[in-house]
């Protein structure tokens, strides 16, 4: 059987990812598609809309075969670690193939962006290490030390093209027997804000739910009909869809009772951002509030939003060096599977060099405590028995979605 | 000006309080009553139900003339260490007399054992040590090495004896120039859980209060009609009274987001409790319910509520022991005065050997962060804004009471 990997969140499912799977399958042929989903907490450091489980339901109903769970130690990261651990797992998984998203479709402006670079790394590194020191945030300094070396930057600006692009050069990188594929993206703007038509971006859809407070008919029609099951059932089930706005008072509790030098061993909190965290504490009246107090120039709004994350999350610096010293992946997560992609598993287990596990298993792995203790944090904003409710999906076996 | 002091918490401010301040009076012909009080948390582990400005203000508008705060290093912990603290702050301010309430109302009964105990101090010690590794709790542990070695126990059977045993052992120990009295509780049992007629016991207001979630007119015969206006001021303004359970939320998500060795950390988690802590937090639904899990034969309920405000507010051993070090109490935090009570300050003002404080002051002194912390913490149950003003109260200057 052959397997190709997506790279996902589904935060929350739409349409524009039923096209997505139905594209992948359709270009590569494959067997089986699977996904490696973000947990509670995504890239860009915001807390899911609702559980990885209800998203795994969503996911394995509109077109998916298994869903495994990408690890919080590379989710909550930058592209460069969220590629690595996303494009590593998939190919303990033995897929064939990887397909994501891009504003071009074409894959050339990939492969080329990264051939170019490699063959001019060093006077990449030299002007990205001028532009960081002038005081840029990453991205620009990247972006600017690009455009100085003559790379066509062009196809980096969206922030899918970044992370497609780290998931090319983590597959050239390692030298992985994986083919990179992508597909234009059928849906308007990565930050479009409105919904029109039956493809949105799932900035839109969450925006349009949240103000709304309800799945109105124009975001029902940008949705597979599971999904509007999955994003119903949880609010009837935990009366809340997730928002940073609702871990503030944790957050806030937590920073307000940590002192700077504790701040400044969690993931994040660098340069002496610990003392500008609990000076901003003290007038901030809402987590947006916060975050406008907090920025600048060089601290950008997606990395102050990771770091809050690893507050919440109590995810410490030297946690993470320890992961980042990892040989390899130390397992897999199953969240979910079909019919189809436990025969994928069945099939290939044998031979899989990673061990698989089905639920959350304590002790196993510093790096699954990790998953536990954002699971935690993750809950924690529910009323104490509808948390522990949630908190035992973690000890439960995989979704099984047999649907077809 | 001739002092006397009160050791108090004040939880709420009751008619038994007004008259141990008429009697203090009376018998010490004092110009000045000082009452040093717990802060956010008090003596037995738990949170005051209304703050420490409102309960200030009561006092001071019932015949107390200065209110000053027992530090939090002090305030959470077992009796010796309460009053040493508390002894040690009401010599600072020159007090010549501390008078406490005791069942029997004989301060000989007190004198005698603690000479008792002196001479006998090392049958006792012995004693107590094997009844400790016997794995019984200390006051059990205490009480048994008392008989064991012939001294008279039965004053020492009443927590409130407890304490006052140990004002008078602080006097006697550092040999302070301050004369201990006690007065005769004009209340019922401390642990009476009814409230009849205008004397009733802080225990017995604060549980009906919350069981009817109002001042009823029988809580209302009990206590002062600045309490009563202080108590509902507070609801108003918070719209809550402070109770374990409103912070098991945050005491869960701690606990949950925290490694074993991180809590084992923490000032009172002793003997591995962590792991028990930890296990037992997975089942819990309710403040009450976690203890109900967590208690045995050898934990008290007390010394178990005191390990949880110190996890909530992050209290370090090591910052405890950093404490335990000092030569002297390091500053005094004046939450309040009368007319009568600033005339007293200003009089011994320049003779005083303590610095005081009128409002929180940053960057001071360690005791004064945990101070900070435990505000943030004690608020962090309220709406960010209502925590924010609430907060605000702590850089203002001391409660001016000018009702004579």
């Amino acid at each position: 059987m052959k397997a190709c990997g997506l790279i996902v969140e589904y935060n929350p499912f739409h349409n524009g990812h039923v096209y997505h799977v139905q594209s992948a399958k359709k270009i590569t042929k494959a067997d089986c598609i699977i996904a490696v989903m973000s947990g509670p907490f995504l890239q860009r450091g915001e807390p899911a809309i609702i559980d990885k489980f209800h998203r795994t339901y969503a996911a394995l109903q509109g077109g998916v075969d298994i869903v495994v769970e990408l690890p919080y130690a590379f989710a909550v990261q930058s592209s460069e670690w969220f590629a690595k651990g996303a494009v590593l797992t998939l190919h303990a998984l033995q897929v064939s193939s990887i397909c994501f998203g891009s504003e071009s479709g074409e894959i050339t402006s990939f492969t080329n962006s990264y051939k170019q670079l490699t063959a001019n790394l060093e006077a990449y590194n030299h002007a990205l290490k001028l532009n960081l020191n002038a005081g840029l945030a990453f991205p620009e300094a990247s972006k600017n030390a690009y455009e100085q070396i003559g790379l066509a930057y062009r196809n980096l600006t969206q922030p899918n093209n970044i992370l497609g692009f780290s998931y090319v050069k983590t597959i050239y990188d390692y030298h992985l027997p994986i083919k990179p594929l992508t597909i234009q993206r059928s849906q308007s703007d990565y930050h479009d804000r409105t919904i029109t038509g039956s493809i949105a971006s799932a900035t839109s859809i969450r925006e349009t739910m949240l103000k709304e407070g309800a799945i109105s008919p124009s975001i029902r029609n940008a949705i597979p009909e599971p999904t509007y099951e999955q994003l119903t059932a949880y609010k009837q089930t935990t009366s809340t869809w997730h928002t940073w706005e609702a871990y503030f008072p944790l957050l806030h509790y937590r920073v307000s009772t940590m002192t700077a030098q504790e701040l400044a061993s969690i993931q994040g909190v660098d340069e002496g951002l610990e003392h500008r965290i609990k000076k901003t504490a003290k007038q901030a009246d809402s987590f947006y509030d916060w975050m406008e107090k907090l920025k600048t120039k060089r601290y950008t709004w997606t990395r102050l939003q990771r770091m809050f994350v690893h507050i919440l999350t109590n995810t410490k610096k030297q946690d993470m060096e320890m992961l980042h010293n990892l040989a390899a992946i130390p397992y897999i997560r199953i969240l979910g599977f079909t019919k189809q992609g436990q025969k994928y598993l069945r099939e290939c287990k044998k031979e899989l060099p990673t061990p698989l596990i089905h639920s959350m298993t304590r002790h196993m792995h510093p790096m699954l405590e990790m998953e536990e203790r954002a699971s935690h944090a993750y809950y924690s904003i529910l009323p104490a028995a509808k948390k522990q409710n949630m908190l035992k999906q973690e000890f439960q076996p995989p979704i099984f979605s047999n649907h077809k």
